[in-house]
C-alpha cells in the first residue's frame, strides 16, 4: 500500500494523466473522476477522462461530464488513474490496451481489491474515492475550486445515502463542511440527486406499493414489479432502482424483498436489510451475492415458487 | 440580544431550572429541549422539562422524553428556558403561568421572535435551536454526553431536512461531526427520524400518487387525499404529512400542490416550490400564511372549484 504522499508526488513530476472508471457509473465513479479531472486540469496539466459506458442522465450535470470519452484511441499516458474499482474487470472493455499506455495508480475503497496498480492507495474506511481525492488534493495543496467541490460533494453524498449510511464519520462531515465553503448549490445538488424522481417514476412506486405483501410479524416486507407495471408507467427498467428501500423503510421491517420480473419464468430479486440481518447469505443460496445489508440474486421459477422459497430461506434466521 | 456567556453564566450560578418549548413538538423542539435537559442533570442541575402536547410516536426515543411534563403545578424556578419559540403564544396554555415563575432565557433561531425574554440569544443564521445549544454547551465546558449528542443530532437533522436544505452550512456540519464523536448510532436515528414510514402510510402514499395531475408544462404537480383514502390506509391525519412532498420532487415541477379534503365543501392546501415561486403569496390571497417556499390555506368549496381557483392563481407567477 503506498501512501498519499507518493499519489502528490506524481502528480507534480507528470504531465499526461488519464482517468478511468468502473461501468455502471455512480455518485461517486463519476464525481471521484471529474472532481480529479477538474483539479488537473485547473493544474494545467493534460488529463482524458474515459468511460466505457452510458452517463446516466441525472448525473450529467456534473461539471466536465460532457468531456468524458467513450472509447479508446491508443495513446502514452504517464499515469492511468483508475477510481472506485475493485476488480480491474469492472473498468470495461478498453480496459486493458488504456492500462497497458501509463503507469497505474489505483485508487478505491472496497474493502476487496486486487491492488492491480503500480501504485495502489486502498482505504476501506474512506466514505468514497471522493473522499480519497479530497484528501489527496488538500493535502498536495492541488486546485480544490467550485467545480471540483461540487463533484465531490456528489461523491460523498452518493456513497453516504446523504450522509445516511453508517460510513459517515466526523471526518467525512469535516470534508464535506470544506466543500460548502465553495458556496456549491449543495441543496440543489442534493435533491437532484436524492429526492428528485420522474413521473413516471411516481407512478411505478405507487403500482409497486399498492400490493405490498408483509410476513413474519412484519419484519418482512415484499414488493414486485412486473413487466406490465413497467410499460403501464413507462419506466425504463433501469429507472426503477430503489424500489426496495419502500418495502425496507417501513418501521416494523427487518429484511425488504423486491422481486423483478424479467421474463415470465425469470425474477431477478434485491433483498436489504436494516439491522442484524445477513441478506448475503440468502442470496449466496441462490447463487448471487452482495454485501450483508444490500445483496441481490437471479432465480428460474414462477413468481409463486420464488416468493415461497426466498420467504423459507429467510424465515428461519429472523429473530 | 445577550450573547452566550450570560447565559453560562446563569446555567454556572444556578440550580433551578425548567425548559419548555412549542406546541405541535417536532425533532428540533423535542432534541434542543432534551440536550440542554441532559446536560444540565449530567451537570447536577435541578431540571423539569415541559410540554403542553403530546409527544409524537417517533420522536419518544429521544433520551429524557418519558421525563417531560404535561402540565405545570406551580414552582419557583431560577430560570426558565423557553427554546425555538418565536411567539410565546406557542409555548401553550401553561406557558403565563409558568414564565411567572422564574427568570426568562429565550433562546431561539426564528427570523421574527418577539423578544420576549429576560434574556434574549435569538440568531437567524442557525440551522436549529439544537445547534445553539451545543455552541453554549461547547463554550461553556457543560457536559456533553452521548445522549446530550443523540438530542443535538435529532434537532440538527430534523430543522436541515437530513442536512438537505441550504441551511446547513460548512459550521453546522462541523457540529454534527463534533457529535459523531461520542459514539451515537447516527444512521439508525436517520433512518428513524427520516426514512421509515408506517405500511399505513406507504398504502396512502400509493393511492394519493396515483392520481398525479400534472399542469402547465408539468411546472406543477398537484395530487390530494380524501377522507376515503384516509380510511382505506387507515392513516391518521395528522400523519400523513409530507404527501407534498412526492408533487414537489418531480424532476420537472417548480410548484408541488396538495388538497387535502377536510369535510366535502372545505379543503386544506399544502403548497411547496423548488426555486422561485413564492408560494406564500398564494396562500395569503387565500386567507393563509407561510414560508416563500412552503405555505399553506383552508379554502371553502367543491373539490372541482379549488383546484381551477389554485390554478388560475400559480399560473400567472410562473417562468
Amino acid at each position: 500500500m503506498n501512501n498519499i504522499q507518493d499519489i502528490i508526488d506524481l502528480i507534480n513530476s507528470n504531465n499526461n494523466f488519464a482517468i478511468v472508471s468502473h461501468t455502471s457509473p455512480d455518485g461517486d465513479c463519476m464525481g471521484s473522476m471529474l472532481g480529479l479531472y477538474n483539479s488537473l486540469v485547473s493544474y494545467s496539466k493534460c488529463v482524458d477522462v474515459y468511460l466505457d459506458d452510458e452517463i446516466p442522465k441525472r448525473l450529467s450535470f456534473i461539471p466536465g461530464a460532457p468531456n468524458i470519452l467513450n472509447s479508446f484511441s491508443p495513446k502514452e499516458y504517464d499515469i492511468i488513474f483508475a477510481l472506485d474499482c475493485g476488480d480491474i474487470k469492472r473498468l470495461g472493455s478498453f480496459s486493458e490496451s488504456l492500462l497497458a499506455s501509463g503507469k497505474v495508480v489505483n485508487i478505491d475503497h472496497h474493502l476487496s481489491n486486487d491492488m492491480y496498480g503500480d501504485v495502489n492507495l486502498v482505504i476501506p474506511d474512506m466514505s468514497s474515492v471522493g473522499e480519497i481525492i479530497y484528501n489527496i488534493l488538500a493535502e498536495g495543496n492541488l486546485p480544490i475550486n467550485e467545480k471540483v467541490a461540487m463533484c465531490l460533494y456528489v461523491s460523498i453524498l452518493s456513497d453516504t445515502g446523504g450522509f445516511k449510511y453508517s460510513n459517515t464519520k466526523p471526518s467525512t462531515l469535516i470534508t464535506v463542511s470544506k466543500l460548502l465553503e465553495f458556496n456549491i448549490d449543495h441543496s440543489k445538488i442534493y435533491t437532484k440527486l436524492l429526492s428528485e424522481k420522474t413521473k413516471e417514476q411516481v407512478i411505478l412506486s405507487s403500482l409497486v406499493s399498492s400490493n405490498l405483501e408483509l410476513y413474519f410479524n412484519e419484519k418482512v416486507a415484499l414488493l414486485y414489479v412486473t413487466q406490465d407495471m413497467l410499460t403501464k408507467s413507462n419506466v425504463n427498467e433501469n429507472d426503477s432502482g430503489d424500489l426496495v428501500n419502500i418495502a425496507r423503510d417501513i418501521d416494523t421491517v427487518e429484511v425488504g424483498i423486491l422481486i423483478k420480473e424479467k421474463h415470465p419464468e425469470l425474477y431477478k430479486i434485491s433483498l436489504r436489510s436494516k439491522d442484524y440481518f445477513d441478506v448475503r447469505c440468502v442470496a449466496e443460496t441462490f447463487g448471487g451475492g452482495g454485501h450483508t445489508k444490500a445483496a441481490g440474486c437471479a432465480i428460474n421459477g414462477t413468481f409463486e415458487e420464488i416468493k415461497a422459497k426466498l420467504l423459507a430461506e429467510i424465515k428461519g434466521n429472523l429473530l
